[in-house]
């Protein structure tokens, strides 16, 4: 084994953009590293300029690297390679745009950006012949968008399901273990720093769903935006709800769901789809706690497949970032670029409402002759089929639990709202989608 | 979102050598998946020949594409590409080397000559400027050699644990869930077809060891060979053992584990050992059943990740093998390469007997005084720690289960022979190895 024959010295110059948690460790990373990065590379990486808002708050960084003007150091020709840690729409699709039509490579962080228009930057890309990686955008360190884009290229994926917030999740498996409310939770993910000041791109489940558009687009090899992502964040997830999961054996995690259903015998539809779900203890999933994302993908050759680790964080982000950069650089050297996205199956995304999902509903009732009839009558109704339902009298009232197969989720929405207006149904205790259960 | 522009219409002609198991899923998602795979490479792909042994046993492949010839097949000058599936070191090494020296890429599946002589076929494959790729090697279906090579290339790793062979997972995990012995469980795996009919490859360890070889090398970027890997099989670990790591709520895996010290300052050295080990139920790999496969990885700045699914299976390490092919057959279509394995950091492996290791030891022991003592004594000689140590007493005798801190693997092994030498001491019941359990 040895080094590959077009090793060159020229260095590579890197442009980073933005300095914050995350590109400060790659700065120091890519210095502290700079070794091994040669050897990996073929040809050393220089880091030729930071873009940060405020040089003062950077003391690390040699002065002489630092500036305020993103685009000016973006536009410098001497700069192979930029690497966006900013975050944002605007200003960094101007920038990453500039970067791309200039033949410089991009290494990019941002979920927000490419899952809502991820194809202009991908265009863009392919027509200057350079590369777009963005490995840290979904589930920070866990290797995830190569192996769907490359590992996987000979399979056909037909689901991705994951828990990509470590936020939600950590409030999630706080109120499995200690039996708390949402916003006693939330509390506790704010003391502890895992929920930001303003929770809400966490807790309503627009970083998720940015995730989900991306990942869809990468496993189905179509194009998917954010706009295409059903979404229910896990405000509404009580107490009640976590109780409910427990004496089912399950737990609630909050989902990130991309399906591809082919069963039309043409080329099929996906779904893509953010929402808390009851799952059993024993699906691997149940048991990823705290802070930590993992990813279910299933294959049809491959099978099941689990991918596990730190979804944030500026050292484990970084280290994505900094995987990136090398593959990008070594294109670079050896004149080439990586697999490029494809989006060539153009396939049509299912409304919510048409998307087959299974349902546990739990509902208080009077105790009195009649109430299961009427009950089971109106998940009839709806063509809806019933698989499990538990019974338990509590003096004059009961509590009725029922889980139903897989129908259309409008059916089952439709069947709840038909079901809290039945007269002796005091109220529906809690109502959650479930997945990963077998359906025998 | 568009097709590369760089597609061209030629198809890619790929040799097939072997059509057994694995063999025989490749030829069918090559066919099967062919709209799919010339949209994901830029060409189309075409099955131009495959090398079998017994023609007569391959119905489903078109007779015009079947030779018995090897080396011919090889050497055609319209073949691009080349899948070995046959497996063994020889002929095969003859084969891949002549299908490098003239310009093929390869895809192999095979883990005994990667492990063997990886470094002869990587030369050739840098010398040639083709690519050589074996995600199907180790682990199967898991995308996991691609995440270790170019996803972390910005990372420093510094330990693999996995288990890697589903034979001895299935064989330990019947042991563990029924409380069965060896001997009987092996039965079962035979009965099963998880098993082979000579189990010798899987049972004693060298499958596991070809594939810890093949991982170290890649996690860091240094030349390891099979003869490197300290090796036990699973054959000596008993019901009692199984008991004994029950009762400290363990359970006992077969696992591949690599470790980079840097513990001297200098460029540090590695460890590559294949071992029965205890490991706490709540660690991620205590729960991977059946005949499953997991990697645990651990990075300076990913920190932990996990990678799980299935590591054997004609479909599953099909998978592996079209996702190389797609890769090799991408970049030959844009004239480059893909990330070579790299072994410059040309680390020294360490002896067994100097790598750190923990025990666990149960001892039944006749209850009399001075006992403990003369126990403690014989760990303290040889200079390891004990972490904790538990007496249960059973009329005249009693059982002593002890575990230790880290200590050098040689000084616990001749703690242990010192121990049953000792007049008082009936004898070891269990002595075992345990891994990721916290060092409090």
């Amino acid at each position: 084994m040895t080094l590959d024959t077009r090793t060159e010295t020229k260095a590579l110059k890197v442009a980073l953009l933005g300095c914050g948690v995350v590109g400060s460790q790659v700065a120091r990373l890519l210095t502290e590293q700079a070794d091994d990065l040669t050897a990996r590379v073929g040809a050393p990486l220089e880091l030729a300029g930071v873009a940060v808002r405020r040089p003062a708050r950077h003391p690390d960084i040699p002065a002489h690297l630092i500036t305020t003007d993103a685009a000016a150091l973006v536009a410098r020709e001497d700069i192979d390679l930029v690497v966006e840690v900013i975050g944002g729409i605007e200003p960094t699709r101007t920038l990453l745009l500039s970067a791309l039509q200039s033949g410089k490579s991009v290494v990019s962080a941002n979920k927000a950006l490419l899952a809502e228009d991820g194809a202009t930057l991908h265009d863009a890309a392919t027509k200057a012949g350079v590369d777009l990686y963005y490995e840290a955008a979904v589930a920070g360190a866990i290797p995830l968008l190569r192996p769907l884009r490359e590992s996987l290229a000979g399979d056909r994926i037909t689901r991705v399901m994951g828990i990509v917030n470590g936020t939600t999740n950590f409030i999630l498996s706080r109120m499995d273990a200690t039996g708390a409310g949402f916003d006693e939770a939330l509390a506790e993910a704010t003391a502890l720093g895992y929920a930001e000041a303003d929770p809400t791109a966490d807790v309503d489940g627009y970083d998720a769903a940015a995730k989900a558009a991306i990942l869809a687009g990468l496993a189905f090899h179509t194009k998917v935006t954010t706009s295409d992502v059903y979404r229910e964040g896990i405000g509404e997830v009580t107490a009640a709800d976590m109780a409910s999961a427990r004496a089912m054996d399950c737990t609630i995690k909050l989902l990130a769901i991309c399906e591809h259903s082919a069963s039309d015998g043409g080329k099929g539809s996906v779904s893509v789809r953010v929402h808390p779900a009851m799952i059993p203890r024993s699906h691997p999933l149940a048991g990823v706690g705290d802070a930590f994302n993992a990813v279910f993908v299933e294959a049809e050759a491959a099978g099941s497949l689990m991918f596990y680790g730190r979804g944030a964080g500026g050292a484990p982000t970084a280290s994505a970032v900094l995987g990136d950069l090398v593959a990008v650089a070594r294109n670079r050297v050896s004149g080439s670029r990586g697999a490029g996205q494809s989006a060539y199956a153009e396939l049509p995304v299912q409304q919510m409402g048409d998307v087959a999902t299974r349902y546990h509903v739990a509902l208080d009732v009077n105790d009195q002759p009649g109430v299961l009839a009427s009950v089971a009558g109106a998940f009839a109704d709806q063509g809806v089929s019933i698989q499990t339902v538990r019974q338990e009298g509590r003096g004059d009232a009961a509590t009725l639990v029922l889980v139903t197969h897989s129908a259309a989720d409008a059916a089952l929405a439709k069947t709840v709202e038909r079901l809290t207006e039945m007269p002796f149904i005091r109220r529906a205790a809690s109502v959650m989608r479930v997945e990963g259960m077998s359906s025998d």
